[in-house]
């Protein structure tokens, strides 16, 4: 069997990183094999130890030193560099063989979404393997505003990465019980968002945004129901797997692949 | 007459910087007073010296000795510290009765979109006179499935924060003449990157994109022309100017509305 690739992605503070450490220790507890992957290397104690670790090649740090540039310079030199370690990462990621391997990276979004080296990774690891996971971040999501905005950005993550989409609600611990059935709601009925941003208007925009833009979005399979996740209440990875295993596998169990 | 707050957002490299220089710099060739207002904790080196500066009351470095954390946990903190410093900022800014302030903000785009702080800073400086210019980066630009990325993105910071927006090509100097004018006429006509775009097939979506989205996202207003601006050739400003002005004074001169 092949390694499916799992990309965590989503704005800096959404939660990639425990989401990631989360997803391994539940697969652990299923007896999975999985090897976790750190692309950020910028990370500062990470909750996992990743098998795989960009900073063994070159830290943020380092960058900073070498190239005498600040954190913001810094980082998008490193996420230009990673592209120029990939033959090394490929190496290390093919002396693995499991099902899973989990992909965490850079802390600021745009640094892997709108570089040019990310695609130069995924598609070197193996694109038609991969997934991504990307977070909703909870307290973004929870105004209509701030839903369709987040709607938005994980398409434009999808155009420019090209990669099937498992939309979650990040941290929703967070959220209380109504907060959270609100925002499962809206991305399962285009009639809930569209009625709790119905009297929503924009500056500069010809009018109030109707109906249609999110039936055609649902047509298109951007707009999807979300799956409420939470590392603290250990809820949501068992519909995590079920999207990879729907993705590539048709729904079959992995048992039943593997045995 | 009241002052306008003119934002510049993009992706981290997209020349937000460069761009908020070189516009001060036009207008002061125009002879119409402008100030500048760097609000990115973390910049280095910039080509300008801003009469209002988020440095003076910390830097990114600041945060990360007094913390104790790295770049990447310092600025999710300051991004939500420049909150704290609005009634400071505020006093700074009313000091100046110019007809523009331009506002640069921080080198990681996420980090002023999507931080609540953000919101905070545009509702007390006067939301109801402010516009962003948002920047699409002519590398990610330039394919068609780029430009689709960087079309829900900016669509994306609209729905977050609520402002009309200008959209320009940032850099253009360095795309060829053929690929800056397909980017111009991919944004003008629906019809035009849809033919682009149409052999297109994302994994996971359920059908081909069709036309009728970019007529949609048109008809609302988030699909638009967008304006090519070079810092280095030295375009682009006077489009940015007769944008802003159209906005707020109904596409009158500045200078018939002042003498």
């Amino acid at each position: 069997m092949h390694t499916v690739f799992v990309y965590f992605i989503g704005s800096a503070g959404s939660g990639k990183t425990f989401l990631t450490k989360a997803m391994a220790d539940w697969f652990d507890y299923k007896s999975i094999d999985n090897v976790i992957v750190n692309l950020d290397p910028g990370a500062e104690n990470l909750p996992y130890n990743p098998e795989i670790d960009i900073r063994e090649y070159f830290t943020l740090e380092d960058i900073m030193l070498n190239y005498g540039v600040g954190p913001n310079g810094a980082q998008i030199i490193s996420a230009d560099l990673i592209a120029t370690k990939i033959d090394e990462l490929k190496n290390e990621v093919e002396y693995y063989d499991v099902p899973f391997i989990l992909v965490d990276t850079p802390g600021q979004m745009e640094l892997f979404t709108l570089r040019e080296s990310s695609n130069v990774v995924i598609d070197s690891l193996g694109k038609e393997r991969s997934v991504m996971v990307y977070l909703f971040d909870p307290v973004v999501a929870k105004t209509p505003s701030g839903f369709l905005s987040l709607l938005f950005m994980s398409s434009s993550v999808i155009f420019r990465l090209n990669l099937p989409q498992i939309l979650v609600l990040s941290k929703s611990d967070i959220l209380s019980k109504e907060e959270r059935e609100r925002i499962i709601k809206w991305s399962e009925d285009p009639e809930e968002i569209y009625d709790s941003l119905h009297t929503f208007s924009i500056p500069g925009l010809q009018k109030n945004l109707g109906i249609e833009l999110f039936y055609l979005l649902k047509d298109l399979g951007l707009f999807r129901p979300i799956m409420p996740v939470s590392a603290v209440e250990n809820i949501g990875f068992e519909d995590i797997y079920e999207g990879i295993m729907e993705l590539f596998y048709g729904g079959e169990d992995l048992e039943e692949i593997l045995y």
